[in-house]
């Protein structure tokens, strides 16, 4: 049997990588496993590109969201001229320890823009950017002050600018804007759909686990809004600018910049669809999946890719709630949370490798049994 | 494809029937499904016989283990005049509450013996008791007794005996035991292998559960101890007397009683190696199945059956311990827990019919998934 792993991290305790590996262990003794890292544009994108196309990995020095020294690294495709970058890399959500001073109004997405640079500077002709994770609400602006944007409060003072800025913020000047920047295509990699404003936007969907207390939500949403029409006069707003705080919609507005699938863009950059024909089964997975909020999931995306084809398709969870036959629906024929006894939720991450491995033996017993 | 589904009960959520019955559920709209309900001579066995080879049931009005009144019932083969008995449903541990009145001191098997003078009145030739699940340590004396058996004290006291009475005892007359008590042939049906006496006995493995604090152990111990040597003079000890708090052995030591194995009893008067024959899947499982004591297990009894002739064995069970190759070599295919979220012990075995059916639903799913 041909079999494709394509498992989601399961955040917090097993990388797509390990999840992957965990199948090929369980499988690949008496069947063909071909192991594909995903990323929905999150966790994992850059490490997806090295593992699925030998992208090399570039270190550099940047900053991270509250503007600490830090090193990350880009993903590099030389033969393309292609840079993969992580947004959550250097402005995630893991440098937030939810105290005053890790608060999103002191954060910045500062180092998505130094790390732009470094890669457009690299010979970037297309610079891919995974949103999400970010521990910032900015609309992008440190990104953009990084990469030569200016911005201005009403008496004219230069801001360098952090989430408390944008309602502050009353001119905005691009003139210092690099044209090796500006030719660059940006794409930016995303399976979250909320709006920048609103009840499902980047305030009061995304606020709380980046630190905003709820009494700050509405003052928050307010600079938020006002900021978005300054910057975007026309009120262009789409699907996806919810994310990482806004930073994709920052980036549109002042870059050559656009929304796409983060899985199909990982996807596109792999052996996935040449892989696909051959395939008997796809396994996917994912810490977490709820039959009420299948949108923008790894495994739904797979799910519905597999199901066009026929292809069955296992998805390993962490935790799962939901019915059986919405799974179905979008492809997913069969949903096996891999908890398999009494466990607290912190146990079962710490033993997450384990338990994917036996309830992987499990199954594949059961798939060859009669 | 023909399944036999023989779960055991989950004690304390599930009965064996009932367990049955959600595999006949899932499985049963493209399958055809044969349920055999299942006991080891404990909880379930008046009800497998006349689920599975429709015996009548007989209500009486008998004694439990401290002497309160009670209904009980046995299971009636009219046609071979066999009547089927469980000792836990006259002196079984759900009667005690670990109050001091509750000991097995103040307990005995007099229920027991009241059922069996009952059903051999009724006619009975043969007479299988179930062993297992009592709440006594008193070596049948109380069953004994109400058997026509008298016991006396060293000042040729008459007692009715109960647990407590056990190293008093001096002198058994066995003369007051009626001709139609004498000729019925009865079985002990039980899979427990312990001795009587011993770190294994039915002191010290089985009477924590019972009440007896650690600290009387010793003492009970050379109670029974006595007792046993002075009932059986010959040292008649046989692996099984330490089940039932030695109701076994006090019933071999006066009575024409044998030990059998309850699985197999219940089998041979069931359609099931009839149907397994023709069967292309065995579904089995209990409560717990750990790999380190898997000795007198039902699913593993079931199992290594299933195994002579080739047939694959899926157990679900509610919890599991233990390596997969151990189960498989007991003929266990599969050992899948139905466990599939955050459970506490508690809720688990409340939510055990869901998370059965759940459980089942994903392996028929992947059963039929290639």
């Amino acid at each position: 049997m041909r079999i494709i792993s394509a498992i989601d991290s399961m955040k917090g305790s097993l990388t797509s990588i390990s999840a992957n590996s965990v199948i090929k262990e369980v499988f690949s003794d008496n069947h063909v496993v071909t192991e594909i890292a995903i990323s929905d544009g999150g966790e994992g994108m850059v490490d997806a590109f090295v593992h699925n196309f030998r992208a090399t990995k570039i270190s550099i020095p940047v900053s991270n969201l509250f503007g600490k020294p830090i090193e990350t690294s880009f993903a590099w495709i030389e033969k393309e001229k292609i840079a993969v970058i992580e947004s959550a890399s250097t402005s995630g959500i893991q440098f937030i320890n939810k105290s005053s001073n890790t608060h999103p109004r002191e954060s910045s997405t500062r180092g998505v823009g130094e790390t732009i640079k470094y890669a457009a500077k690299h010979g970037a002709k297309k610079i891919i950017i995974g949103l999400g994770g970010t521990g910032t609400i900015d609309c992008g602006v440190g990104a953009l002050y990084a990469l030569g944007v200016r911005f201005y409060d009403e008496h004219n003072n230069n801001i360098i600018p952090t989430g408390k800025h944008l309602g502050l913020i009353n001119k905005i000047d691009t003139n210092g804007v690099s044209n090796e920047i500006k030719n660059v295509e940006i794409i930016l990699a995303s399976d979250v759909v909320s709006q920048l404003i609103g009840s499902d936007g980047a305030v009061y969907m995304f606020g709380k686990q980046k630190g905003l207390q709820e009494s700050e939500m509405e003052e928050y949403e307010e600079a938020t809004t006002k900021f978005s029409h300054l910057i975007s006069s026309e009120r262009d707003f789409t699907n996806g600018d919810g994310a990482a705080g806004g930073l994709g919609f920052g980036l549109r507005q002042i870059l050559n910049a656009e929304y796409q699938s983060g899985l199909e863009v990982v996807l596109s950059y792999s052996d996935f669809y040449n892989q696909l024909k051959e395939t008997d089964l796809l396994i996917t997975g994912e810490g977490k999946l709820d039959s009420q909020s299948l949108k923008g999931k790894v495994p739904v995306g797979l799910g519905n890719i597999a199901k066009n084809l026929n292809i069955p398709v296992i998805a390993f969870v962490g935790s799962s709630e939901g019915n059986s036959e919405d799974f179905a629906n979008n492809g997913l024929n069969v949903v096996i949370p891999i908890i398999d006894g009494f466990y607290t939720i912190e146990d079962a991450m710490q033993e997450a490798r384990s338990n994917l491995l036996r309830t992987a033996q499990r199954t594949k017993t059961l798939l060859e049994l009669l």
